[in-house]
């Protein structure tokens, strides 16, 4: 999917995605690099509309209807916005991308991890990153970020902590399989720390 | 999926599909059988969401998002309508199910019809109706009855008459492929008629 590169960020909510993809745009628009900022779910007007029902629905969603509505905003977000994008030999930032669902739905322990991986793939066309850093946490740390933020919670958020260990460990899982792919990153470091390394990163592939 | 009854009613726009249902419907009920009345996408309240999505959003959803959704629909649809029902013992009477999955968006030949299929299969856990109406009208005899309605034509409605042309034949192959659980009537036919014979179909399997 040259020429372009695509960097997506990974782990739990509180780990500081946000603020490091924040640094890493700045960084690549100062040295004049044309970046696309976005994320999943949502990254698309249809995507919108899906995050809306998948975050903020009240009721249960029964988990393979979740688990489909993740791969539909995936599929109309890597082909309007990641494919055009990367076409154009821009750099796009991610919030989230397969390895999100991966974790998640497996890690909640109803879904087969396996079948969510291969739907995602589908509706990606088999599309993976260039780069995937996953900032890693322990979940006590990232919720006690959570908390001094004073940020509400969404749906997942609200989740009990077990949940959360297993989601950190199907991401470590996920990055010992793909060492190439991933970029494991110790997140309780500063964010200045964190944002130096993930640049050299980037710089080697860029 | 017993001791209720699952029919489905399945063809292209405008062949009459609700007001068989309706007629069935009618029927079953004054013989003291309880009865769902239904429909995909949009049979529950997060399917309403979604179907907003896929048949009134303005502009292009990727196609695989569109399957995706889709499938989502019906796997919401499934785990809380339709087994629910089935499992107190009611009739399942559903506007179509999977059948239109695999005719609508094999007929737009951009997916592969066998992995649309299986996306469905994969949603609904392998649940499949005991008795599919097909009701089999030449495209031009549907849109003359749209035309008479003077209905609001909805996203998929506009498309070509060659893709209805194409709907058409796949829903037959699906029946030929599976003639225990199809039954296929013409829809040129008096709704009365259509009836007495749909009628006669359903009564074997109560």
């Amino acid at each position: 999917m040259a020429p372009g590169l695509w960097v997506t960020f990974e782990g739990g909510d509180g780990v500081g995605k946000t603020t490091q993809a924040a640094l890493l745009q700045q960084w690549l628009e100062q040295s004049g690099r044309a970046v696309v900022r976005t994320r999943e779910p949502g990254g698309s007007e249809v995507g919108q509309l899906i995050r809306d029902i998948v975050l903020h629905h009240r009721g249960d969603i029964a988990p393979r209807a979740e688990a489909l509505l993740y791969a539909a905003d995936r599929a109309h977000h890597v082909q309007t916005v990641v494919r055009p994008a990367l076409a154009r030999g821009d750099v796009v930032i991610q919030d989230r991308y397969l390895d999100s669902s991966v974790a998640y739905q497996g890690a909640g322990r109803v879904l087969d991890a396996a079948e969510v991986r291969g739907l995602s793939l589908w509706a990606a066309e088999g599309a993976l990153p260039d780069v995937t850093v996953l900032l890693d946490l322990e979940p006590r740390a990232a919720r006690a970020r959570l908390d001094a933020a004073d940020k509400p919670f969404d749906r997942l958020e609200a989740e009990k902590e077990d949940f959360h260990r297993r989601v950190r460990e199907a991401f470590l899982a996920l990055a010992a399989a793909e060492p190439a792919r991933f970029f494991v990153v110790d997140a309780s470091r500063s964010a200045e720390d964190l944002a130096q390394a993930i640049r050299s990163r980037v710089a080697e592939r860029l």
